[in-house]
C-alpha cells in the first residue's frame, strides 16, 4: 500500500462491469489492478487482476437496480489490495456523447443529465453506465467522477462523412453518424504516434465482440464503420453490421415480425453467431472443421477488407492497417484472412510476425505496414479523468 | 413498313412503361423505336421515338387495374408507325427473379406463377410487370412472352458475397444480397468485352434515379452494391443506399413511426432529396448554388467511390471503372466528383474527354481506366426474347 492518491476506472459493459485501479504519479495514472465483474453471474465474483496474479473473490451481494450492494463490497475487497481510502475519483466510460460531449466532463448534476437526455440514442447501452454514477454518487460522495465518451474521439470527422442519405431534417435532430470504440481508437492513436509516426494515412480495426473500424489520418478520426448505433459497420460476434434496410421492412411487413424480435434478432442472433449457427466465438469457429464455421470467418474477413477499401477512399489512400482489440491482437488467421483480402493493394504479411503476434506484421516489402497493437481503454479513462481533475 | 417479324419489349417501372419495338432479322434483334407512357400523368400520351424523330400522342384511354384500355389504344398508335400484326413476341423486364430465375425464360403459367410467387421480396416493384404480363395475354392471345429478369446476371456471385450476417435460417428462406440492374450491367459487359478487352476487373457505376454499382470480372457479376432489395447500396434520387440497423430501429422504437411512415421515408424522401432539402435530381443540385445541394452531390461521390474502393477489395484489384444510365452518361461533373476521390488508387481523368462524354475518359497515363458506356436495358430483354423463342 502506499500513500499515493489512487483513481478508479469503471467501464460498464451490458453484462460486466471492469473496474481498474490507478495510482496518480504526478500528471500520470499507473496501472495498478483491475477487476472484472460479470454481473449475470450467479453467484457473482470479482475476478481481480494485480500485477501478474488473478484472483477470484466470491461476491455475497445480489444484483440489484440500485448495484448498492455489489459496489460497496467490491470495494470492501478491493481495500483487502489497495489503498481504496485514497481514492480520490472515479472515470466511467460512457458509451454516447452525442453532439454535446466531445471530451470528456467532471460529473456534476448537468453532465449526469446530458447523460441521460442521451438514452434514446442508445437505449440498451446508455443506461449501464449511468447506474454506476449514479450508485457511487450515493455510497462515495466524496469522490470527483468523470465521465470519458466512445463517440467523443470522432467528433473530428467530416459533416459529410457523418451524414446519411436521410432527410436532412432527421440528421439535424441528431441521426447521424457518431462512431464508436473511441477509447480504444484514442490509446492506438498514441501508440502510433509513438512507434509508428510515418504511417498518416491508417484504418484501425478494433475486433472484439463488439468490432469497428476507422479510419485516422495523422491520428485524428476521419471515417468509422459503426455509425449511429452499435449495430453498423462490420459483422460481430452477433451483430450484422450495415444492412439493407429492405431486410427489415420485409421483417416486419412480409414477415410480420414485431419490433422487439427483429432488435432481439439484430443484437443477439447475427453476425458470427447467426452466419455459422455455431458460435459467436472467431476462436471456436476457428477450431471448428464445419463450412458453416469457415464460411462466417470468410464473412467477416470479406466485409473488413472491404470497409477498409470503403475507408481508404476516404482517406485517399493508405499507409498502414492497425488490428487491436482480443481478436484483432491473438488471432493470426483472422489478420491473415484480411490481409490477403488486401494484397492487391500492396499488403504482404510476415508469416512469422503474424503467428508471434509481433508490432510490425507485414513484411520489409510491404507498400501499406500491418501492426498489431494492445489497446487499453481503462488507461485512456485513467488520463482523462486526471486531466479532468487537473483542470479543476 | 416490312414484313419482316416484330418483337416489343415491355420495361415497366413504378409509374413509366417504355415500349421497344424491334425486327427481327435473323439471329439479331433490330431496335426500330421507342414508346414511353408516364401512367402518373393527367392526360395520358405516349412519347413515340422512331429514328430522330419523336411525337407525343395523346391516349384517350385511363388507366384501370387491368390497364387493357392503355395498351388496346398504345398497340392502335403504334401501328400507325409500324407493322404491328407482325408482332410475333413481348419480352418484359421483371424486377426479381428469386433463386430460381437465373436467365430469360418463356412465360407460361408457371413462369408467371414464379413470378407472382416472389412479390413479398419486391413488393413494390414486382407487380407492374405482372399487369402488363397479364394484360398481354388476354389482350394478345397469339403473342409469345417472356421475362428478362434484373437479377439474373448476378446469379454467377460467389455464395459469401451474397451473405448478408443474419441467422442462416433466414438466408436459407431467401433473404440473401441477389443484385438489380441486370441487364443493363449485361449489356455493358458486352459492350466492354468489345471495346475494352482488357479491362478484366472493371466495376460498373449505373447510376440514374435507381443507381447501383457491380463489381465484374471478365464481364461475370462478382458483387453488387444492392443486395436483398433495391434501397441497399449507394445514395440514390430518394433512396438512401445501406442504412446503419439501429436507424430504423430508432425511428420505430423512440419516434413511434409505423412501418409505412418508413417505408415511405426510404423509398421516396431519402438520398440526394433527402440530404439536399432541394431535389432528387442531380441536374439541379449541379446548378443550384445552395451549401445543401452541394453537400447531396459530395456525398453521392463519396459513397460511389467508397463503393467502388468496397469492390476492388472483392475483386482483388481494379481495372476499370465505367459509368453508365442517365447520370453517369451524361454528367462529367459527377464522373470527375467520383474520379477525384480515387486518384490515390491511380485513377486521373481527362477533362477534355470527360466533359465530351467520350468512351474513355481516362488519361493515358492513368493506371485505372475509366469509361462512358451508354446502356440499353431493352436491346438486352430483346436479344432474350429472341434467344427464348428460338430456342423453342
Amino acid at each position: 500500500m502506499s500513500s499515493t492518491d489512487l483513481l478508479l476506472t469503471f467501464n460498464a459493459g451490458s453484462s460486466t462491469v471492469k473496474v481498474g485501479v490507478f495510482s496518480i504519479d504526478g500528471a500520470v495514472a499507473r496501472h495498478l489492478g483491475r477487476g472484472v465483474i460479470d454481473l449475470r453471474a450467479e453467484p457473482l465474483s470479482l475476478g481481480l487482476t494485480r500485477g501478474s496474479q488473478t484472483f477470484d473473490m466470491p461476491l455475497k451481494a445480489e444484483v440489484t437496480d440500485d448495484l448498492h450492494g455489489v459496489i460497496d463490497e467490491t470495494f470492501a475487497l478491493l481495500a483487502d489490495e489497495f489503498d481504496m481510502a485514497a481514492a480520490v475519483a472515479v472515470g466511467h466510460r460512457v458509451v454516447h456523447g452525442g453532439e454535446r460531449f466531445t471530451s470528456a466532463v467532471a460529473l456534476d448534476d448537468a453532465a449526469t443529465d446530458g447523460i441521460e437526455a442521451l438514452i434514446p440514442l442508445a437505449p440498451l447501452h446508455q443506461p449501464q453506465a449511468l447506474r454506476f454514477i449514479r450508485a457511487l454518487r450515493h455510497l462515495k460522495p466524496h469522490l470527483v467522477q468523470t465521465a470519458s465518451f466512445d463517440t467523443a474521439f470522432h467528433a473530428t470527422q467530416d459533416d459529410l462523412v457523418r451524414r446519411l442519405a436521410i432527410p436532412r431534417s432527421l440528421h439535424e435532430e441528431g441521426i447521424k453518424r457518431y462512431g464508436f470504440h473511441g477509447l480504444s481508437y484514442k490509446f492506438i492513436a498514441s501508440e502510433l504516434a509513438r512507434k509508428a509516426p510515418h504511417a498518416a494515412k491508417a484504418v484501425v480495426a478494433h475486433l472484439g465482440s463488439g468490432a469497428s473500424l476507422c479510419a485516422m489520418e495523422d491520428g485524428i478520426s476521419r471515417d468509422c464503420s459503426m455509425g449511429f448505433s452499435t449495430l453498423d459497420g462490420i459483422p460481430m460476434a452477433t451483430r450484422p453490421g450495415c444492412l439493407d434496410p429492405g431486410v427489415i421492412l420485409h421483417l416486419a411487413g412480409e414477415r410480420k415480425r414485431s419490433l422487439g424480435e427483429i432488435e432481439d434478432l439484430l443484437y443477439h442472433r447475427s453476425g458470427l453467431l447467426g452466419v455459422s449457427g455455431i458460435s459467436a466465438d472467431t476462436r471456436d469457429l476457428l477450431t471448428d472443421g464445419r463450412p458453416e464455421a469457415r464460411q462466417a470467418i470468410d464473412l467477416f474477413t470479406l466485409r473488413i477488407a472491404g470497409e477498409i477499401g470503403r475507408m481508404a477512399a476516404t482517406l485517399g489512400g493508405l499507409d498502414a492497417v492497425v488490428f487491436t482489440a482480443g481478436i484483432g491482437e491473438h488471432q493470426p488467421e483472422i489478420r491473415a484472412g484480411v490481409a490477403k483480402r488486401l494484397f492487391w493493394l500492396g499488403l504482404s504479411i510476415d508469416e512469422t510476425a503474424n503467428a508471434a503476434d509481433s508490432f510490425t506484421i507485414s513484411t520489409g516489402e510491404s507498400r501499406i505496414a500491418a501492426h498489431v497493437v494492445a489497446t487499453d481503454e481503462e488507461q485512456v479513462i485513467a488520463d482523462e479523468a486526471l486531466s479532468v481533475l487537473r483542470a479543476r
